[in-house]
C-alpha cells in the first residue's frame, strides 16, 4: 500500500529537477498531472517515452531530430552554401521561428570558456571546420549571442575560417519594438556606431 | 523524418500545460529532458505512466493512493476518531510535512462557491457527514485556507455537524519567524483577537 506514495515523492523528486521547477511546484505539477491523469499524465509519459527513446543528435549540425541527419540537413529546399552557426538547440529553434532564414544550421553545443575548460573540441569546431571544406559553403551566419562568451567564440570561429568563407553575424542594434530609454548603454552605442542612410 | 520534430512539439504542448509552465519554459524543459534522456527523461516518462496507472482517489478521504482505500485510512497507528477537513490533496501534503496530526483526513476536492456554482454534492461533504456518523469521530478540526470561500465552507461544515461531535479549527496569528511589519491586518487582528496569556 505504502508503494504509492512511494512512487508519487519518486516522480516529484525527478520533476524536480526540470529546469523552472523547484520541490514546491514540481508537487503542484505533479497533482494537477494525477488530476488529469487520463488526459493529460498519461498522453505525457508517451510523449515523453517515444522522445527519449527516438530523439538524438544530428550528425552533421548536432540539431535534435529522429534519423542520424535531422530534417533541416535532409531537406532538399534547405540551401547548403549558408550555414547559420548558433550556441544551442534553443537558438537554432528560435531562428527557425523567425522563419527568415532558408540555409542550415551548425549547433555548436556551448561556448568556448577558459574558466570552464571548453576549448574548441569540446564543441563542434572541427566538424564545423570540415563541413564548411567540404560542402562548399560561401557564407557563414554567426548567430551566437551578445555575451562575452558568445563573441569570443564568435571571433574564434571567424578566425578559423579567416579565408575559407565570408564570415558574417547578426546585426546589432535596437531590437523591433525597443523603448531607447529602457536600453542599455552597449546596445545604444551599438546602434549608433552601426547606423545606417535613411 | 519529419516525425522526429513533430514528437517533439507534440511534448512541448503537453509538457506547457502543466501549472506554473507556459510555452518558453515548457521548450527549456524539453531541450533539458533531451539533453539528459537516458538518466533524466527515461525515468521521468516510466514513473509518470507508473503512477498514471495505478494513482487513485481514496473512496474514503480522497487522498491519493494506489488502492481503494489510501495509506493514511488504512494505517491502523492513525487515531479513528480525529479527522482534519483540507480543501486539496496538496493542503493534506503540507499537513503530514509539519508530521504533527495523528488522526485522519477528509479532503473535500475544494470549496463552496455561489459563483462557480459548486454546493456541498459537488463536493464530498455528505460523505464527511456520513463518517462523522459511522466511524465515531469525537473531533472536526478544519484547516480551510484562511480565503472567504475557504471560511464559508469552515462555516457551512461546522453548522452541519453541530452537535455531532467537536469542530475545532486551525489557530489563526502571526506565523512563525513572521514579522508584525510585514503582516496584513486582518492577521494582526486576528492574532489580537486570539491573544493569550503569556
Amino acid at each position: 500500500m505504502d508503494a504509492g506514495r512511494k512512487d508519487i515523492d519518486a516522480l516529484i523528486d525527478l520533476m524536480a529537477k526540470l529546469p523552472g521547477l523547484g520541490p514546491r511546484s514540481a508537487r503542484r505539477a505533479v497533482l494537477h498531472l494525477i488530476k488529469k491523469r487520463e488526459r493529460l499524465m498519461s498522453p505525457l509519459a508517451d510523449a515523453m517515452k517515444s522522445v527519449a527513446e527516438n530523439a538524438r543528435e544530428c550528425v552533421k549540425c548536432g540539431n535534435i531530430g529522429t534519423g542520424t541527419i535531422c530534417d533541416i540537413c535532409a531537406s532538399e529546399k534547405r540551401a547548403t552554401g549558408e550555414i547559420c552557426i548558433v550556441e544551442d538547440v534553443a537558438d537554432l529553434w528560435a531562428m527557425e521561428r523567425a522563419a527568415v532564414f532558408r540555409g542550415r544550421y551548425h549547433v555548436l553545443g556551448g561556448t568556448l570558456s577558459a574558466l570552464d575548460a571548453i576549448g574548441p573540441e569540446e564543441l563542434r569546431i572541427p566538424l564545423l571546420i570540415s563541413r564548411v571544406r567540404d560542402e562548399g559553403v560561401t557564407e557563414i551566419i554567426l548567430a551566437l549571442n551578445a555575451t562575452i562568451d558568445g563573441q569570443t567564440t564568435a571571433h574564434y570561429i571567424a578566425d578559423e575560417l579567416a579565408g575559407a568563407c565570408t564570415v558574417t553575424s547578426l546585426a546589432q542594434g535596437v531590437p523591433i519594438g525597443g523603448e531607447l530609454d529602457y536600453l542599455d548603454d552597449g546596445t545604444i552605442t551599438a546602434a549608433l556606431n552601426a547606423r545606417k542612410g535613411f
